[in-house]
């Protein structure tokens, strides 16, 4: 049966939102015309509000800051030499509720399933490879002579010298096979502009129960036993 | 972590339609700000276009003619006079799916898990009723004197001998000890207003195994055997 097009072009592009298919496109749709006029504004215009959002020049995540920093990014009070290597905003927002990170974050967008970066990623890991090198002057930064090589760095802004390291790097990803490739990948990329290269800790997690551990967490658990 | 307000308004909108949780809600806005500003501005001028989207005032089922009925009820190729009830708008694009009914639709709206109707649903229902009382010049309407009581019938709007009766009322509702018991509930309240009062088939669902049918289906698929 043939739906007026206003509604096919919803459905279709519902449809290609993450995780929402063609089916529930249909039903979300005809649940949006059911709640009227007023609600139909109100969701459309704070849909349209996102335009003003304002992506961080540093790190990825999302501002409405007047200059070109998220808060975490302009915020005296965190270290911008300790950095969090995550893939997706959400992953940010969950470390962020432990209260007990204070560096800052570096969003990669999430990996393919292929584990190789595209172009977008290819170019912030630049951007981040480029903020590092250049930021020699950061209170937190050791003034010790670097010996790192500059083999494999910055393309066309090889490490100098005594030029910027970060204290950390910390490698934010899941704790999946396919993460830890990931890790792999972006360490060996980022190994000259971090004095340390960390990953978060494996081991059980908080209310899990041993006998339902599987063997590589149980195993990791043991090994990381303190 | 504090969110800006204007996307803290849009994961709580999206959180309340049906099957989109918190956690999905926050996933998708992000989700939609990585689209950047264009395509941010057409899904909200898509959505926003559902406000010009009209409710058949004799089906309730969408449409955008002119007038005040949808495409399916100002049909001169199809049967005003065989009525299939239905739940949900989805429901009915299944059934057209099929091609194989040339009536019209009545759609009730979700029934809750309680089986009682609410007051938009009765506020339906009466309209039907009402439509089919009047609708005494159907050509498909039988001329022979009607017997049925008026007793229980539309309240204010006594059925009279001679007065409209729907050729046929069939309960698509589904095929769930839920959707059975509003079809008594339903059938009890409409009998006086139709010849003929059916349900959709019950029986082994095509492409099914015999194997894996539940008791119920198979002792349906006996009880119908042809």
């Amino acid at each position: 049966m043939k739906l007026p097009d206003s509604i096919r072009a919803l459905v279709d592009a519902l449809a290609e939102l993450p995780s929402i298919g063609p089916r529930q496109a249909i039903r979300l749709v005809f649940y949006l015309i059911g709640l009227g006029s007023n609600n139909i504004q109100n969701l459309s215009q704070n849909i349209d509000e996102l335009k003003k959002i304002k992506i961080c020049e540093r790190c990825f995540f999302i501002h409405q800051n007047p200059d070109t920093l998220c808060d975490i990014c302009r915020s005296p009070a965190r270290r911008q030499d300790i950095i969090m290597i995550v893939e997706k905003e959400t992953d940010l927002l969950s470390i962020e509720n432990t209260s007990r990170f204070n560096g800052r974050y570096f969003i990669m967008g999430a990996i393919s399933k292929t584990g190789i970066l595209d172009d977008r990623q290819k170019l912030r890991l630049q951007n981040l490879k480029n903020f590092i090198a250049n930021s020699k002057n950061s209170t937190h930064t050791s003034n010790t002579p670097d010996t790192t090589h500059s083999t494999g760095a910055v393309a066309g802004q090889a490490l100098q010298p005594g030029s910027g390291q970060a204290e950390e790097i910390i490698l934010g990803f899941n704790p999946t096979s396919h993460g830890d490739f990931n890790s792999s990948l972006v360490e060996k990329e980022l190994k000259p502009l971090a004095k340390k290269i960390t990953r978060l800790g494996r081991g059980l997690p908080t209310g899990g129960e041993i006998e339902f551990a599987d063997d590589d967490t149980l195993g990791a658990a043991l090994e990381k036993r303190n």
